[in-house]
């Protein structure tokens, strides 16, 4: 069963570290985001096209967790490895794994919606359906 | 039956936006761990204190989720409540409960270790016993 | 002579610090930029109001400068104080001082244009008039 | 004359930027700091050595400045070159130019002593000399 998995490269920087000199922890909720955008990208969906061809606005949280099995420290080199874990109708859920070496240093969950614009509100989105193209181009783990 | 509830108040800067113009939902973290030490201090345990008087070196994160209920804004008043809701030996949980008005938009919980120095590795931190005077100076929720 | 000055107090947090457990110092960027928008509030001009009552829709960087004097640390209250120094015809420039305790520990600059839509440019921001309006409710510092 | 050179690549991410969908500035200045260590990184001075091969314990900030030409938007691919524009005994420039494509975006300066343990305050660095070996490893732009 193929599943797409998006590969995310992290330097740990100076100022990604506390004064633990380990990550300031919701830096890893930031590389979380970005390793998102990177899975979308890396089959062929990069952002501004979703916003062109699929009318998609965005991808809000609606729930984010994260298990820290070991710290981060200054120049760590991080690899994150993205996958869907599920397709919904209107709500699609990932998994972050965060790698240091051979080691599993995070484990992160979020479920997100498919934002598309809200004619009711200028300022709001509310969840579409998610297009059966975007969920054929990045194959989910099967349940 | 006592719980100690730490109030800490923020209001959400333009720069803790993202192009949506919601909060960037990384800084929800960031205020978790602000609220965490603004109810030891508010319950007179000030971190410099802790240091020096329990020995602590910081208290590092487990796991951390959050689940986001809707949207804050630029310029929004978040309140957020925070309590501990389970002292273990050597780790604790507290949550988080963020306002806006009357609503809540974010419900966040996290566990965290004592942390104290480990005598095997200079750079490292170890899981420590909680001291007696930690847990009664902050009642935690019932079980 | 009546010159505007805008008090904008920060609580060096945590994750604010680096691994000299010092401010990380793009941070106090942040600060001026929240105290901007501060000392414009304070005056009667909330951002909201600004975009709704004189069309601006930010005011963007054109130069920004800081000096460090002495390093601000964990637990540290900052005290910023800024005022207009130059209001020019579409741009104007600020000064931030930051004070802990009686001590100056950073000297701030910043140009900033005023942002009105670009009709050419759906995406972009143009150099517009400075409102007399927003001038007077916000006197400069006498060059 | 050799210079020594350092390239530094960032891909501008949705969480750099702003509700204006322009980068919030004071990341331009993070990613100065990031700059800062790759050079030195580059030249054979990764950050852990310089600590334990010739004590430094920092390079903090004296003076930091940056002109914004023109904005840079989620997904830029930036492209930030470093150098150091004068060796001081205690104290030292930067060069920041950061470019998206052919085109300057932004140019920043740095001034920051070279921080080395200060015997009377155990919390504190104090400016020390620069070990010739470093200069002569990062030549600067002729005076």
């Amino acid at each position: 069963m193929l599943v797409a998995v998006g590969i995310y490269k992290v330097k740990v920087q100076w100022g990604d570290c506390d004064g633990a000199r380990i990550v300031f922890y919701p830096n890893f909720f930031r590389w979380f985001d970005e390793a998102t955008r990177n899975l979308f990208e890396s089959r062929g969906l990069p952002w501004v096209e979703m916003i062109d061809r699929y009318g998609t606005r965005g991808v809000p949280l609606v729930d984010a967790r994260a298990t820290f099995r070991r710290p981060a420290r200054f120049g760590d080199a991080l690899e994150i490895a993205t996958r869907v874990t599920r397709w919904g109708s209107r709500s699609f859920e990932l998994a972050h794994d965060i790698r240091i070496g051979s080691e599993v240093a995070v484990e992160g969950r979020e479920t997100r919606i498919w934002g598309v614009s809200d004619p009711s509100n200028p300022e709001g989105l509310k969840a579409g359906h998610i297009p059966d193209a975007v969920k054929a181009l990045i194959p989910a783990e099967p349940a």
